[in-house]
């Protein structure tokens, strides 16, 4: 039995295979996206994903397919040339990078990876929209609510989008004090990949329509407009991914019955465990120094010239870590803290690491 | 047991379920796409794909999340500003729309439903790219080799792409002749929805190129020189749909062992009887008049005022034909004959429809 840390796609939540043969034993992957059983399955995941995390009424929800289409996309929909963007890591600057190759001028605000913002670098920015990673996956740094509440409070005009890839169904989000919130299923919600979640305000759908006003391409089918007329009718435009949004609307399912607060007390405590294990080797340490700025969805260890005498030695166990990202491929290890990894999995991994010499 | 014969999301091809279960069991959903057992599957599948569709070695292979999503790339990639569009339905006008939407200006060549295009049609049109619905899946109609091989040789410097959504891997088509071909997995190789591939030869590559030379924005993490880029490492820019690429493996593979031959063979079998079966009929005819028009695997019945008995009738022994399109909802049925498609099922199927009265 091995265990995937990975930082997505990563370990499955243990249910996901049995919903996938329910799934196929009642022809899921065959019906019509334009059926009343598709807008049965739309309507509940949409419904119970609200529920889940608190997302206020004002949002509308869209299933996309992947995070990285919706970097595109919330460029080109809420933005006419400018954006700034927080950036700490690879994908926090790929978002960056989206809003240049779609011929916008964004702006970088940077610092060294393995750091986080303080909130008194908060500017007020001339920009249509501040693009904020909430949970930056190559360094696992995170932001906290106040920091994101901060960037509003100093920019109430300018649209907030925070990608929250790897850490929703974790972190408390902000809503009402954000415009656009992302993620993706094969991280946190323990599935296979294929699918993005994108949700948007009202101000956000105002922004799409004044852009569309103007004579601004927005895209086709994936516009805002265009996704809105179609969530409200608990439809796709195109023919979606309906088994990952089926097998989505019984994993909402399942963390509603376990309950938000035991997902989130259970990411705390094997969150402490793991970093607490860390501090105390000699061979490796957190990458992230400040405890502030510390994922406890995606924890790395920097490793030296260890990272792979510790990875072998986790191997010998069935528990396979992460990779460093990039540049730090061979000297760190990552590990995915998400509601497929149990407490029991994180305990032997925080034991074997104190034990290793 | 019932038969899906709604043309896409269909009937899934018989295997596909026990596919998917061996992928749980070998952890498929839960691997990296920077993997090498992922790099295996994608070379496996585009090598499979151009054996059994004998595609020439200058085409590269994408996979995309829908047809839909290609209808966008392909304008974005492959036009500055013009492009020709030959429409006979509801998907060829989508095309020529979603041009619209991309502020590019399209040209319409239009023809009324259920009706073809003849090759005395074909002009040299001042254009960079001509847009052909192969197969449109809201009347039946399909183009011919011959047709598609015309448009060429009185457009040598257009670029050409082909549309076969609702019909490969049945037809036989000119890849030396056009340009770009693309089709969703949830039709003719009957699986899951949520995957479009999408073939594009080295002109694509390099109009697309020219585009960006030239400053202009052909889209982020889906355009073609990114596209490429990494296909060449049998990789995807984003984390795709993991499984549904496994899957499509999986049914390549299988259509090879059957042989493409033959299943283009039962095609034209189970087309002949179905349509056979309609003409016959007095409540019902076919759709399409002309016979070089009419479509080997989209069959469209009109049926006036005996749909819903004709739908009520077979679905008394499990067959589940699908509806007309838009307006034609209620006076058509439409019948995929997919190599899902069994050559009993189509027995029974004529055979009944014969009996109607």
């Amino acid at each position: 039995m091995q265990v995937n840390f990975t930082p997505g796609p990563s370990q499955l939540f243990h249910t996901v295979a049995d919903h996938a043969k329910r799934a196929f034993r009642e022809n899921i992957p065959s019906i019509s996206h334009r059926s009343k059983t598709f807008e049965g399955i739309f309507q509940k995941t949409t419904e119970g994903l609200k529920e889940l995390l608190s997302i206020p009424n004002n949002y509308s929800i869209f299933f996309i397919s992947s995070a990285t289409e919706i970097w595109e996309k919330s460029i080109q929909n809420l933005t006419e040339s400018t954006s700034v963007h927080f950036v700490n890591g690879a994908f926090s600057k790929r978002y960056f990078e989206i809003a240049g190759q779609l011929n916008r001028k964004p702006h970088l605000i940077e610092v060294e990876v393995g750091k986080g913002f303080s909130i008194n670098q908060i500017d007020s920015y001339q920009t249509e929209l501040i693009a904020l990673t909430q949970n930056e996956t190559s360094t696992g740094v995170s932001l906290s609510a106040d920091f994101i509440k901060a960037v509003r409070a100093k920019n109430p005009d300018a649209l907030i989008a925070v990608d929250a890839v790897s850490s929703l169904p974790y972190p408390q989000l902000p809503y009402a004090e954000v415009d656009s919130v992302f993620f993706s299923v094969q991280k946190g919600f323990g599935l296979p990949a294929g699918l993005g979640v994108w949700m948007v305000n009202e101000r956000c759908i105002e922004k799409a329509e004044s852009l569309l006003k103007k004579g601004m391409s927005i895209g086709s089918y994936h516009n805002i407009p265009t996704l809105v007329a179609n969530a409200k009718k608990n439809q796709t435009t195109e023919t979606p991914n309906v088994l990952g949004i089926y097998l989505f609307s019984c994993i909402v399912e399942d963390f509603l019955r376990i309950g938000i607060n035991r997902i989130r007390q259970e990411t705390d405590y094997k969150a402490a465990v793991l970093y607490q294990s860390l501090a105390s080797m000699s061979q490796a340490a957190p990458f992230v120094k400040e405890q502030v700025d510390r994922s406890k969805t995606v924890i790395v260890a920097e490793c030296g010239d260890h990272a792979a005498a510790i990875n072998k030695y986790l191997a010998n166990y069935g528990l396979m870590p992460g990779a460093g990202y990039g540049e730090r491929k061979n000297k760190q290890l990552r590990f995915a803290n998400f509601p497929a990894h149990s407490k029991e999995q994180y305990e032997l991994l925080a034991d074997l690491l104190t034990k290793f010499n």
